[in-house]
C-alpha cells in the first residue's frame, strides 16, 4: 500500500513552484497589429505630450471667454470671424478682443483664444457670429499633455495588451511594442486506455476518448502560452521517459497528464525530481511538480483544477503578467460544504451577482466544467460557506 | 446652425439596429483545434452515453459492497482477487461473493461488482486483499451516462467555445464543429488631420496620430469579427463615398470614424440611409447607423463607447452569440453624477468588489480607457449613483 506520505498544503506548494520558476528574459518586438493579448515586457514612457498643444475638442469658434460673459439670448455678443481653418491646419491669426477663429475638432488653439464655442451654438451672419450665452474659460479645449505627458509612464510591464492600450501606444507614436516571448508548453498525454479516433466499439470495450490535449491546448493559449502537443504516449516507462526528456529540452514548461498517482503504471513521477507530489487540492490531489514539469491527473476535471490552481500562475510568472484573473464577488445561492484539510476547487455558474454551485461531482464529468463559468476556492481550514454568504469567484 | 433635431434614446436606437441586422447563415466546419473562441452555430447532441459503461473512478478493486459491510480495522474482510486488468482492457470475470477484480481508473466495471475500493486502502497479500472499512454501494464508480446521455443537448448554439467545451466535444467523438462564419467588419477612418507615421513636427503643427484603427481592429477581434482596414480616407466627399461603397460590398458591417457630427466636412452620413443619427449616449452622441454602416466619432473615447454600446451587440447578433459580456456587481467608491436625458457610459476600475470611477474626462483622453477595465451605464432617467451604492459593471 503506497500513498502520499504527506499532502503539501496548497499555498505552500504554489510558493515552491513560483520560487522555482524564473521569468523569461526573451523579448519580442512586434507590430502593434500583432500585439493584442501579448504581455508587455517593459514600462512604456511617452515620448511626447499628448495632445502636443492646446486644441479644440469640437468644431466651432475659438474665442476669448471674457468677451462672451455679457452674452444673453436677448442681447447676444457679436464677434468677427478673422480666420477659418480645416482639420490638420493651423491658424496664424491672433484672437484679439471682439474676434474669433473658426476651427475644427482637434485644431490647435490660436494665440489669444482660451475657449471654443460649439459651431451649433453660434448664429452666423457673414463674418459675424452671435453668441447667445457665456462660454467658460477652457470650455471645449483639450489642453496639452492632458492625455499623457512626455516622460510619463503610460503602461506598465506585465500589462496584457488590450485594444485601448494599443491605441494609446499608437497615439504617442509607437509602431511596435516589446512583449514577452510566449512560453512554450509541452503537453504529453499518457494512458493506454485513450483513443484519438472515435470508435464506439472500442469505447464500449473500455477505451476512452482522449480530451485532455484539446483542453490544455486551449487553456495554455488563454494564458499567454504556445502549446506543443507531443501526442498520446503509451503507459511504458521508456516511452514516457523519452517524451518528457524531449519536451523538457524544447519547452519552458511540460504538462504530463495521467499517471500522477501511485498506480502500477504511473511512471511519470519517476523521471522528474519533484519539489512536491500530492497537495491538499480537491480535485487534483496527486499533482506533482519539479524541474519545469507538471505531473497531472488523467481525469479532465482534475486536470482543469490543477491548471487553474497551479499551471496558470506558473505561466503568469514566466511572462510577468499582472491582472490575469477576473475575481468577482457573489452571493451563494446554496450552501457549499468542504472537507477540512482540503483546498477545494468548487465550480460555479456566476450570473447577476449570484453564484450557483455545480452539483455534478466526479472528476471525469466534463459537463460540470461546461455548465460552469468560474470557481470558488475553499481553503484547508474552512468547512465551506452557507447559502447567502458572499464569496469570491474566479471567472474562466 | 444645424444640430440633431432629436436624440434617439439609447435603447430605442439599439432596438432599431438589432431589428435591422440579420443573423449570418453561413456556417464553417472547423477542427476542434481551430475552434477556440468561435461561436457555435447549432445545438450539439451527444451521439453516445459518456461514460459508455459503468467504470471505475480510481485504481483499485471492484467488489460487492455488501461483502465489505462487516469490515473493521480489527477484523478485516478478506477477498480473493480473481482477475487483474490494465487500462483500456476489460475483465470477463464475474465478481461472486468473496471475490474482487483489480482494475484501473477508467476500467469497465466487471459483472457482479457495484463498488471500487481504492488500491491504497487495501492490504494485499498474494491473491488476497484485506478490507479494513466498509465500502458503500456505488463508491468510486462512474456510472454510464453520468457525464452526458446519448441524445442529450450538451452545448447550445451561440456558445462561445472554451477549452472545456472543446474537451466535451472531443470526449463524445467529435473531431470538428460547426461554427458561425466570422463577420467581416470594414474599418474606415476619416480625417485630414490624421497621420499614420510618427512626425513630431507635424503633430506640433496640428496633426494627430491616428489610433482608432488599431483600437477598432482589436475590439472587432475580441467580439467574433474579422477586421478589414480600408485605411485613412481624406475628408473628400467622393473619397469617402467610394470607400463606404467598397467596404459595404465586401463586408457584413462597416465602421466609419470621424465625420459623424454636422461639421462642414462631415460627409459620411450623406451616403447612408440612416435609421438613427444622434442618440442619447454620452460620450458618443453623434453615432449613426443605417444599411449595415456605423457612422462613428473621431475621438477614441467616443468611438470606444459607441463600440461597446452598439457595435458589440450588433456583432453578437450577427453570430447569435450568448453570454458575450461579463457583468459584475460592485460597490461604488465615490459618487457618479449623470446628466438627465443622457445614457452615460462611465469608465471604472473594478477590483475586489469595488468600482472606482475614472475621473479623467474628455473624449480624446485615451489614457482614461487604459486606466479602466469596465463601465457602468447610467440611463436617461437617472442622475447617477451615490458613493457606496451597488452598481452593475460590464468588464472589458
Amino acid at each position: 500500500m503506497r500513498e502520499f506520505k504527506r499532502l503539501t498544503p496548497y499555498r505552500e506548494a504554489l510558493k515552491m513552484l513560483l520560487n522555482d520558476l524564473k521569468e523569461l528574459n526573451e523579448i519580442e518586438e512586434v507590430l502593434l497589429s500583432e500585439a493584442l493579448g501579448r504581455v508587455l515586457a517593459e514600462d512604456i514612457v511617452s515620448p511626447i505630450d499628448s495632445p502636443p498643444f492646446n486644441r479644440s475638442a469640437v468644431d466651432g469658434y475659438a474665442l476669448r471667454a471674457e468677451d462672451t460673459f455679457p452674452a444673453r439670448e436677448y442681447s447676444p455678443v457679436e464677434l468677427r470671424v478673422i480666420d477659418e481653418i480645416v482639420a490638420g491646419e493651423e491658424s496664424k491669426a491672433k484672437v484679439e478682443p471682439g474676434t474669433a477663429v473658426k476651427l475644427m475638432t482637434g485644431s490647435k488653439m490660436p494665440e489669444g483664444a482660451n475657449a471654443v464655442l460649439m459651431q451649433e451654438m453660434a448664429e452666423r451672419d457673414g463674418d459675424i457670429i452671435r453668441v447667445l450665452r457665456p462660454v467658460a474659460p477652457g470650455q471645449n479645449v483639450a489642453f496639452a499633455g492632458e492625455d499623457v505627458r512626455k516622460g510619463e509612464i503610460i503602461l506598465r510591464r506585465g500589462q496584457i495588451l488590450r485594444p485601448q492600450d494599443l491605441a494609446l501606444l499608437k497615439s504617442v507614436g509607437f509602431k511596435t511594442v516589446r512583449v514577452k516571448r510566449k512560453p512554450h508548453v509541452g503537453i504529453i498525454v499518457t494512458g493506454d486506455e485513450l483513443i484519438e479516433e472515435f470508435d464506439e466499439d472500442a469505447l464500449k470495450a473500455g477505451k476512452i476518448m482522449e480530451s485532455n490535449s484539446i483542453m490544455l491546448t486551449g487553456l495554455v493559449r488563454q494564458y499567454f502560452g504556445q502549446p506543443v502537443f507531443y501526442g498520446v504516449v503509451p503507459d511504458k516507462e521508456e516511452a514516457i521517459k523519452s517524451a518528457i526528456e524531449t519536451a523538457r529540452g524544447e519547452c519552458d514548461l511540460v504538462l504530463v497528464t495521467g499517471g500522477s498517482a501511485f498506480g502500477d503504471r504511473d511512471f511519470a513521477h519517476r523521471f522528474v525530481e519533484l519539489l512536491f507530489h500530492g497537495t491538499t487540492i480537491k480535485p487534483g490531489r496527486p499533482v506533482g511538480y519539479g524541474e519545469r514539469v507538471f505531473i497531472m491527473s488523467g481525469y479532465p476535471v482534475a486536470v482543469f483544477a490543477q491548471f487553474h490552481l497551479y499551471v496558470k500562475h506558473a505561466l503568469a510568472k514566466l511572462v510577468g503578467a499582472r491582472n490575469y484573473e477576473v475575481r468577482v464577488r457573489a452571493r451563494l445561492t446554496e450552501r457549499v460544504s468542504s472537507q477540512l484539510g482540503r483546498h477545494e476547487f468548487v465550480k460555479v455558474w456566476y450570473e447577476n451577482g449570484e453564484a450557483r454551485p455545480i452539483k455534478k461531482k466526479g472528476s471525469g464529468i466534463i459537463s460540470s466544467l461546461v455548465e460552469s463559468n468560474g470557481y470558488i476556492e475553499i481553503p484547508e481550514d474552512s468547512e465551506g460557506h452557507l447559502e447567502g454568504e458572499t464569496v469570491e469567484i474566479v471567472l474562466y
